[in-house]
């Protein structure tokens, strides 16, 4: 019986680990649950699943007989094997940290974690003998390719559908409203990741996530456009073959993966590929000109130090903005280059410099989009 | 240092594993080299390589200090570790008996080995500890796909490119030339295959050698086609994920990657893909009804015996009829059909059982594609 904490229980990855888990009550326990501001939903899980702990930013008003603790508490519990980190942002980086250090094996949906600090992360792993399983559906797809052949691969392509606006022009993209934004053609996700989606932010994220979880160099990723999202990552050998993963897109394929690793469980829920159905699979190296955030990203992700961080940062804030009404969608790709430009990275951070470079681009983000700090040039963008 | 044989060296196969061989002159080393009625070429390898034993059907004319020996002899010699199956039809099942029951590693291309005698073949394998690794380039990418999880699989399909005439309708293939037939618009290969490969007799064949080589009841053995021929074979497992093994079509990857297994070796003469260039890559379940000998041929592995012994020679009967303008395109598969309808098949033959059986069914499939035996409503299609 393996005992699973799921920080981030209320969130899209969340409830869709707690689907696979209500399959499989014979080989998995939910100890711990840990939301944030849905506490309906909480306390709904809480009466479902009774777990041992959980965590919540207020106190849930149920009856279970848990114990209220931190998230880094639940994350380092002794009566937790497996924490699924399936929080958003910044917030999953410290029970990342927590759980890694108590030697849990960690599923990890939240990407910044790795943008942020993967360097400090993939230390503590390997100090602790921890596992760090990937969630997201790429990385999943990345792992189940090189399962068997990992130290032979030469080069990983990340598929990306390419998001709504793949095929806009430049002059539509400025018009793009958080509503049309908010439309991904094949995941249904949280509203910043689409976001991240639209821009290709999020591949960028991806890009940097890839290296961490397994080596390799950033000239060794490339990014597919793959617009039916059926073929997830491709591996590429020394000797010019591939293996690819491929599945109906759908987040608790890689969630369940994790979870049964080494082995694979069947589960009629999820759904087959029917080739009757499939016709073509399309394939283009993607466009990094028409979509800044994607270079600035793996620009970010090359420099390493505190830039990773700046870029998460930067990025939530415009996007935040973006939703809000307040800045254009083509400005989220110039407001996370202008907080880049001025940041002062440092090599090698500590997590409190990590910490500190994430404060400052928030902070400078925000005075950014507010009018402070621009040039003449830009204030008819930015404001 | 392998040392490798190679029987049917100068058949299409037999010529490109010299290709690879001549890129690894550190690891391999041609030990024996065996050609049929291609002297010429023959006596020029032989000169180029100087292997230690040689075989073909008349003695070449080439004073190498190598020794003429039967391919059986080669097959066993205690002086070879690795023996490249890559002759045609019956010709190889003798000789790949013999490097099993020597405890050899078999490399093999030569697919009616399987088909005419999957049973004694696998048994003799086991028995002798002797490896049998797939060639042919969908097989040799089911077993990529498996690498690393093999029994986690529950699903197989093999891609068909669906040959020149997949769009025929009906009527148009009684009219096809054997020219026609002998442009395969991938792949270059010798003349019988070739045909097999526009009837999809062919594919029928790689199924029934895929069940032999990797375990799979017929039933979890699917085909897709696939005119691009980049996504050679695709593994589905027990939670729907599938992986896939892709590369250019280039018999030279899976020649090489049999040979370098379990490593991966870099070869600058392969083809890379080229993601700018793929495009869409077409997927479709096969049309069972328009090509009988893929169902012929998928029946007759079901139904086992020496039946997939009088499929492989009376398949081999027409084709020959065929490309010699006796018979219509569209009389392959009634010849093999009434042949198979006519046989009495034994269970868990005998190795002499399956060549008398193989002897019956080349007579039986001549005489009728001369006339005999004929039903008046044949007449017309078969003479």
């Amino acid at each position: 019986m393996r005992r699973v904490a799921i920080l981030g229980s209320t969130g899209s990855i969340g409830q869709q680990a707690l689907d696979v888990i209500r399959t499989r009550p014979d080989e998995l326990q939910v100890t711990a649950l840990a939301g944030n501001r849905n506490l309906g939903l909480l306390e709904r899980q809480i009466k479902e699943f009774r777990p041992r702990m959980f965590c919540s930013s207020a106190k849930p008003d149920v009856a279970c007989g848990g114990e209220y603790l931190s998230a880094e508490e639940i994350a380092s519990h002794p009566e937790v094997d497996f924490v699924i980190v399936a929080t958003a942002g910044r917030a999953g980086l410290s029970p990342t940290l927590a759980a890694l250090k108590a030697g849990k094996t960690v599923a990890l949906a939240n990407k910044e974690v790795l943008v942020m600090a993967g360097e400090i992360i993939c230390r503590e792993a390997s100090l602790h003998k921890a596992q760090i399983l990937p969630v997201d559906s790429e990385h999943s797809a990345v792992w189940q390719c090189l399962h068997g052949e990992v130290d032979k691969a030469d080069r990983l392509f990340l598929t990306a559908s390419g998001g709504p606006f793949y095929r806009y022009a430049q002059s539509q993209l400025s018009q793009i409203t958080p509503e049309q934004a908010l439309q991904h053609p094949v995941w249904k996700m949280g509203r910043k990741v689409t976001i991240d989606s639209a821009t290709l932010m999020n591949k960028g994220l991806e890009v940097i996530e890839a290296h961490w979880l397994f080596s390799f160099p950033f000239d060794s990723i490339g990014i597919l456009v793959h617009p039916q999202s059926i073929v997830h990552a491709i591996v590429e050998y020394a000797d010019g073959s591939l293996r690819a993963q491929l599945s109906w897109p759908d987040m608790r394929l890689p969630i369940q993966y994790a979870l049964s690793y080494p082995k694979r469980w069947p589960n009629p829920e999820l759904p087959r590929l029917d080739w009757s159905k499939i016709g073509s699979l399309s394939f283009e190296p993607v466009d990094y000109d028409r979509f800044p955030c994607l270079r600035l990203a793996v620009d970010a992700g090359k420099s390493g130090g505190t830039y990773p961080a700046v870029l998460c940062a930067s990025d939530e804030v415009a996007v935040e903005l973006f939703l809000n009404q307040r800045v254009d969608f083509t400005d989220i790709a110039r407001i996370v280059r202008k907080t880049l430009e001025q940041h002062r990275s440092i090599a090698r951070p500590s997590l409190e410099q990590v910490l500190a470079a994430d404060a400052w681009a928030r902070d400078y983000a925000t005075r950014l989009s507010l009018g402070h700090y621009q040039q003449p040039e830009q204030r008819g963008n930015l404001d």
